[in-house]
């Protein structure tokens, strides 16, 4: 690529007049300042090289309530406050997946325990390996079967959907249920293909549950290409595979969800924008979610700097525990409730911080026809999905209570090749795609604000 | 992120009907043919990791022409030829630069001499260092002020605009004219600040001109955190600069662009997709521009994969010498002007192997009309600008001649942090990302052989 100048149209060069124009000046002054000033990607280093991650019950999580309190209060919050949530505790302990082909060795896979499973107690569970690739496939087999089996579920990834995410949902049944379903045949614990959109060996953990009154028999992840390699081994031979794992529930433990807010210059009604703080017991927590809570916070500091003085309270939610229960999310709502604290609008970031395409909503269809009205506002930076359509876990309780919703649309193509894994790293977000994503929830947040 | 299963739309569900839902289904093939089969991906690693860089002139470049031959054999081409093509030969050599503080040590800073630069011929250059922030700046210094000085053109690349292409062309100036604006005042050398949007200090080298009858001198660059360094040096103290390189122009040689296509089963107008097979000599030349070399050949095996018959012929174009010459585009250019060929459509892949966004349009207005009125078709595969603008290097000989051109614009977030760098490496390049560009280009070659 080489220096000529470019002859761009640099923005859709309708004339706009009046309330549009001003919208599209404080746009521009958004974005500015955010590219420029914001604060969000070191922010996001610090978070995730000095405290790493942070699953709901670990000490690390502990150390990210107080950084998160701290960062709202640099950011300019008139309030910071904890909300305390009880949450599940679960840990990985040690853990071991190692597999013996006919008379041959064992060796050992790179797994991870699927959270929220138990593990083996620091004993050893071995059995034959039977491989099926579809719930189709595994519903033909009888209890006789299965019975003392190891059952590898090798559902593969499907490349072919255009946005990962619906690859993610359509594969997602084989992680969540793979347990349950072995150990009603009999079956001694369960190896899933992780939901991964990579050729590589790296495992995706992520949550498991258990159906209610079945053993609760451990399930671990392998990566695709181990998974590969395993599916070629089982063509020519019987495979037994032997587990050794420490994971399992740890009971209840009180801990929090961080919040804090700029009051309204109008009225008290909230504006909420928010993602999660804790994250897997692996990698960094980057993506998933270190980025949603930066940018959310991104968010206040852009209204408190630009002086963009609120109509409404804007409030910034930093979930506890929405990786392994989303007890965070569910407590808010139930606060909110039991306070009757009007919600004019709630805003998640829990997809990664990459580019940004535009927000997915979750609202009456006026309002959706009213927040697409102004989407040649959002286009000049990228953004241009504004369709209804799922919108947040954090968030699902309030739009159970009728509050409108919405989740940024960042590009989807890398996040599955690192979600809930090792490789979720600081490393893998980029600077300024994590700064748009900030400039186009404010922008959003800033239209709420002002016109509803 | 969780395992609730998407509420989504998955796509516009608009009913659509006859030669569009025609249009759709093909569409959905080539995606999913692309997405699942591809091959540009593990094309790309081969010759990202088997040959590397490869500066027009150099033997690594010879090795490409042979490859992309191969690749384009083995993708189904009817006829595969090289065009002989005059290239300039500039060679590198060693290179150091060498600042001193006041009367403290010599300290060497990361730099590469800017391609097309003349160099010290291996002796050391050295002068006091003056900075200018901009050319207004250094519009007001005197000859006596710039005299056996060596001037740091430290002009920031821009954060501010969203689609980074515009602050490269607004910075572009300082690299390409830096030498000439210091030679005419005395001066003995140039630093510039890198074009670069990331913040650290790799140095990106790129094409630079000498203006007539003005003499040769060198010009390098060096990183944005060095260049930082290095004016809150000057601040406080005088600095003196060594420079001592072996690079320059080394006559011409013969050389090669190489070509392939599949005949049209209609009539024999030709439809071109292309990128350039040279690279600058550090890195890989991973999305710059191997990604649009592999992108195209994956067009022609599409469309003999899937049986699509082309109505006209599809030819894929590797040009030579685009970084520093365009010696390729040229002559490509001048022999469709002596055989009289007629072209219907040229598209150039060359911003890099991120995730499309659509693709830009440099042709008349009713063209552009009827090509935006496909939108819809695109919108499912995240492609929704088609826009009038710029449109590549290669092709500009055929836009000037009168031919519609056109180039995909992917995401740019990310290209000025490693574009001609030793960071453009295979790794930066996602693989879902890369495909993606491959099938919305696929898609437009589809509808343009079907509909003009
Ligand atoms: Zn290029
Ligand atoms: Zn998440």
């Amino acid at each position: 690529m080489k220096n000529i100048i470019s002859t761009a149209v640099l923005f859709l060069s309708l004339p706009i007049f009046g309330q549009t124009k001003e919208d599209s000046i404080q746009f521009r002054r958004i974005s500015t300042e955010i590219l420029n000033k914001g604060k969000s990607y070191t922010e996001l280093r610090d978070l995730t090289k000095n405290i790493g991650h942070r699953l709901s019950g670990s000490e690390a999580y502990e150390k990210s309530v107080k950084w998160a309190e701290q960062k709202l209060k640099e950011a300019g919050a008139d309030k910071v406050w904890l909300q305390e949530v009880i949450i599940p505790v679960w840990e990985r302990g040690t853990e071991s997946l190692k597999i013996k082909a006919g008379n041959g060795k064992w060796i050992s896979l790179k797994m991870l325990s699927l959270g929220n499973s138990e593990g083996t107690k620091g004993k050893n569970i071995s059995g034959e390996i039977i491989m099926v690739k579809s719930l189709a496939e595994y519903d033909k087999l009888s209890s006789d079967q299965v019975k003392d089996k190891i059952v590898f579920f090798n559902y593969p990834f499907s490349q072919s959907y255009v946005l990962t995410f619906h690859a993610y949902s359509d594969a997602a049944v084989y992680r969540s249920t793979a347990a349950s379903l072995t150990a009603k045949k009999g079956g001694k614990f369960a190896i899933v293909r992780s939901l991964s959109s990579a050729f590589d060996d790296v495992p995706h953990t992520g949550a498991m549950r258990y159906d209610k009154d079945i053993e609760k028999i451990p399930a671990v992840a392998i990566g695709n290409t181990t998974a590969d390699e395993l599916e070629t081994l089982l063509k020519s031979q019987k495979v037994t595979a032997k587990l050794n794992s420490n994971c399992g529930m740890k009971g209840e433990k009180l801990s929090h969800s961080v919040i804090g807010e700029i009051t309204g210059h109008k009225d008290k009604s909230i504006i909420l924008v928010g993602g999660h703080l804790d994250s897997w017991d692996v990698g960094e927590g980057a993506h998933d979610d270190g980025a949603g809570i930066v940018q959310s916070i991104e968010v206040l500091r852009t209204f408190k700097n630009l002086g963009l003085k609120n109509n409404h309270t804007i409030r910034v939610v930093c979930f506890a525990n929405e990786e392994n229960g989303v007890k965070g999310g569910q407590q808010y709502g139930k606060t909110v409730k039991e306070n009757n604290e009007k919600h004019l609008f709630a805003l998640e970031s829990d997809a990664g911080g990459f580019s940004p395409r535009g927000i997915a909503l979750e609202m009456d269809e006026s309002k959706i026809k009213q927040i697409k009205s102004w989407s040649s506002l959002f286009l000049p930076y990228g953004a241009y999905d504004f369709e209804g359509r799922y919108s947040g876990t954090d968030i699902y309780p309030l739009k159970d209570m009728g509050i409108p919703t919405a989740e940024l649309v960042p590009d989807s193509q890398r996040y599955f090749d690192i979600h809930h894994t090792e490789e979720d790293t600081f490393e893998k977000v980029n600077r300024r795609e994590l700064l748009l994503g900030a400039t186009i929830m404010t922008q959003m947040i800033y239209m709420i604000d002002k016109h509803w």
